[in-house]
């Protein structure tokens, strides 16, 4: 079979699936927002096209709707004033969405798949209005915003699609199957791919397009419906998204409702309502862990792919780079002001201080070594907006209020004046001291810009801690800071039983907090933060089933 | 990476891993128990290694265990006597499972799938001794538990240990990353394959290892620890099972309770105490509705596979080989006295009679023909019995027994006599008469050798109720028989909305109730019946994790 939309397609699905088995380094998204690359032109289109939205209704029809809804003010300061139909009758947007799913399946992956790639294409074509759409519901700033809700969240898009199409073209079409004996049996079989049903992705505050396109793409290829229902704060990106969506899907022939925006109300708890319905068999969350719990617990009919929150540990036992490492560490605790799932939190490391190249430093001398390095990053004003974009929301605000009375402040949040939006929030971190007694506190996620240096007995006691929490509470990211290869082993070793990812002894241009689609994994679910990674054959294998016929031949 | 006994099994691996993909005829393990195959001694042996067992205490130990307990009758009549260690510090046991994990993931895939390959070989050096031992629980046939049992299995478990490998291998072990730019960064990664926890495999009584090695193997060589929960009157098959994976495991240096059987009396609900454990991560289940279900429901801490039951249906329309079907049908009826999940039970054929190669034939005219093709098949009772094999409990009698009340009786049941085991219990199927208006009773398994003829008002409401009955109440095979190119099609759309696999116009040596390993999928996770098939790459993606670490170079 083929198709135009694969056809066109081919050379970067044959590259997305080369570098998924390699793991070596590939992007088909340029993540530079430079003129030199996109045009000169395609920053300020973009920007106007984010403003032409504001105070208008987001022309997008969602089947059992009723009225509109608009709850979207930017973290930089103003409403967004964009209305979007509100979801109302389930009943009606279940039924529409499987309404096309008979064609779309029996269309096959090859069609499937170069609609998916189509969609990506066209949404790149869109990227800085998407740019500004995820800066200003997010907070990111637009750089980040560009390349994280941008070109990054395309290639893991891609990479979910090229998953899923390995794993749906690893059974033939069709085979024949000859069994030899004194009468010989020959069958032929026929193996199609069928989809599990409505997909319902529900998207978060913070990264409404890079934590919801993979499960998006991968259902959706994969032959389901998807029901988008967006983040009430971070609606727009999600929005146009689905419109891509159904431009394509509607110009290759197929329903358009295969791909429906749900948005809601935030009283309306449309979410818990939606995951609980028989027709729904896929449930991609990104948030909190209250309601991934419960999805976990009660969404039985579904299968239920959750990224939650954690524990993000960095151990530091030694170096012989001390003004690198901090600078590394200053960098992925200010990158979006902390507000990212993958973000460092809990520093443990030895009470009596580690060795550096720059002689034995106490954890007072750490942060003293960090805040020099918050200085030099986040010094000056409008360099440290770009950087840490602003506070997406109040939550984030009152726990780094509260943090100061938990422990020994090293480093206080320094209110930061943004130069072009007057009212938007900027923080920067704060570096709280603890011991390794202060378990209550360190064992729960602070999610926003507060570390804790948690003042151990030594390295065995880090270790120790590092495996116990994560074991316990979870975590998306772990990193070590060792000049002894015997430490970076022991590290090695606890995070395989912790089951998290590992960043060693990172000086560079490599943060903690970010993973490269193709290459790194994004959470492992092997631990409590997570029951899915981006991308691993268990995050599409279950997204589909094959059916066989067989005859005599 | 090499592993010993992976050199030694290699080819047998890249075999099955090509066979997997192809879809084309292989085996590794030959299902004709000939002594020309296995040598003239092997039979005699293997029923002496069986009949030792008799009256014993089977020497395996159980961390955890209190006594012993000895629970299997044959279906031929005789108490089989072999006491086995009853399992009741739950604790002990999963501490005891765990032990030695750390080690076993360390060793990696090459070691783990070598070992278990090597275990198959071991199990099939005993599989006459085995096929005993099915056919002494389960009340096959010697030949059909030398072949289900036995060799048909070893293959199944070779098929998913493939799969497994397939998987885990499709990361590398290693990788460097090289990003351009104009500070290039370069990270070497590491990335390891790390077990979920515990698996539990819940055993049944009539396919003891068929339905038990496929998640047994997929566990093991994904690195998980394994305790094998045997049904009560299917022990011996599952105890030779463990003794040989302990025997293997400590020769090449693991814990030998990496594997561990744990036997209850019933009384002790043993299956739903551990399958809730929060160190229990996968559950392998073949049985019952009910306790599926509530597996299904409850146990939210693991991944759950089951295999439960389901209405199979077969659509007759007409045939060009009136003879031929009749007696394709009634062999699979008869075939282990239709105690096979796969065992057809639901006939519709139009009340007005089906075209035929011998004129139109009426509901109780195909019954008729059933019912002459039954007598050719089992009139003979000594031959009947080898088809037949024995009623494997008192529930498949007494629902057989009623059989009778819910329609018209068109072939009644026939007490068949054992030449060698007097005290056997055999009987013939019986098929009933229904019509459409019967679905309180066609919409609901009755496990056993009963089957019903459905009259309905034509091919058209035949296939409806196939899809709707299966789409509600599962299945886990269906057929049809039609001269029409137009109605297979039909059924194979219908088949795809179902999500059940359809053979077509089966004639000849091939039945609706088999499958074969490496090519046709056995379940499809796409209906009511199972959650579950043998095997595709969700039954095996979600039994571990991968875990990276990355540094730079």
């Amino acid at each position: 079979m083929t198709s135009p939309y694969l056809d066109k397609h081919r050379d970067k699905l044959d590259a997305a699936v080369a570098a998924s088995a390699s793991r070596e380094y590939y992007s088909a998204y340029d993540e530079s927002p430079s003129p030199r690359v996109y045009g000169e032109s395609a920053a300020g289109e973009g920007k106007a096209a984010f403003e032409a939205w504001q105070g208008r209704a987001f022309p997008l029809e969602t089947p059992g709707s009723d009225g509109t809804v608009s709850t979207e003010r930017s973290p930089f300061g103003f409403e967004l004033g964009v209305s979007y139909p509100r979801a109302h009758d389930v009943d009606a947007l279940l039924t529409a969405a499987r309404a096309g799913m008979r064609a779309w399946r029996d269309a096959g992956p090859e069609a499937r798949v170069g609609v998916g790639i189509e969609i990506l294409d066209r949404l790149h074509q869109r990227v800085f209005e998407l740019a500004n759409a995820v800066q200003h519901t997010s907070g990111q700033a637009f750089v980040m915003a560009f390349q994280a809700g941008g070109a990054h969240a395309l290639d893991r898009a891609l990479e979910a699609i090229a998953y899923a199409w390995v794993e749906m073209t690893r059974t033939p079409r069709s085979a024949v199957w000859e069994k030899p004996g004194k009468v010989p049996l020959k069958m032929e079989k026929t193996f199609t791919v069928v989809p599990r049903g409505v997909a319902l992705v529900i998207g978060c505050n913070t990264f409404p397009t890079w934590n919801s396109w993979p499960g998006l793409f991968a259902s959706l290829v994969t032959g389901n419906a998807v029901v988008v229902k967006p983040h009430p704060s971070a609606v727009l990106p999600l929005a146009i998204t689905v419109q891509v969506c159904q431009e394509v899907l509607a110009e290759a022939g197929f329903d358009r409702n295969l791909v429906t925006l749900a948005v809601e109300d935030p009283a309306d708890k449309l979410a818990a309502t939606l995951a609980v319905r028989p027709e729904v068999k896929l449930i991609d969350f990104t948030g909190g862990n209250a309601f991934g719990d419960w999805l976990e617990l009660h969404a039985t009919q579904a299968v239920v792919f959750t990224e939650k929150a954690g524990v993000n540990t960095v151990v530091i036992d030694s170096t012989d780079a001390f003004g690198a490492m901090c600078q590394n560490l200053a960098f992925s605790f200010a990158l979006y002001t902390g507000q990212m799932c993958t973000a460092p939190q809990n520093v443990y490391l030895p009470a009596s201080g580690i060795e550096t190249d720059e002689g034995r430093k106490t954890p007072a001398e750490v942060a003293a070594g960090i805040g020099a390095a918050f200085d030099r990053l986040l010094g000056d004003d409008a360099r440290a907006v770009e950087l840490l974009g602003g506070v997406v929301n109040d939550g984030v605000l009152s726990r780094l209020e509260a943090a100061g009375s938990r422990g020994e402040v090293y480093v206080a949040s320094r209110t930061v004046t943004h130069p072009a939006y007057a009212d938007a929030t900027v923080r920067t971190p704060t570096l709280i001291g603890l011991t390794a007694a202060d378990s209550d506190v360190f064992e729960a996620e602070c999610f926003g810009p507060v570390a804790y240096l948690i003042a151990t007995s030594g390295t065995d006691e880090s270790i120790s801690l590092f495996r116990s929490t994560v074991q316990a509470h979870g975590a998306m990211t772990a990193s070590v800071y060792s000049s002894s290869d015997d430490v970076v082993e022991q590290m090695r070793d606890a995070a395989l039983d912790a089951g998290v990812a590992l960043s060693e002894n990172l000086l560079g241009g490599v943060f903690v907090n970010q993973s490269a689609a193709y290459s790194d994994f994004h959470g492992t679910g092997a631990n409590p933060a997570a029951t899915a990674s981006y991308t691993d054959g268990a995050y599409v294998a279950s997204r589909f089933r094959v059916v066989q016929s067989r005859r005599h031949v």
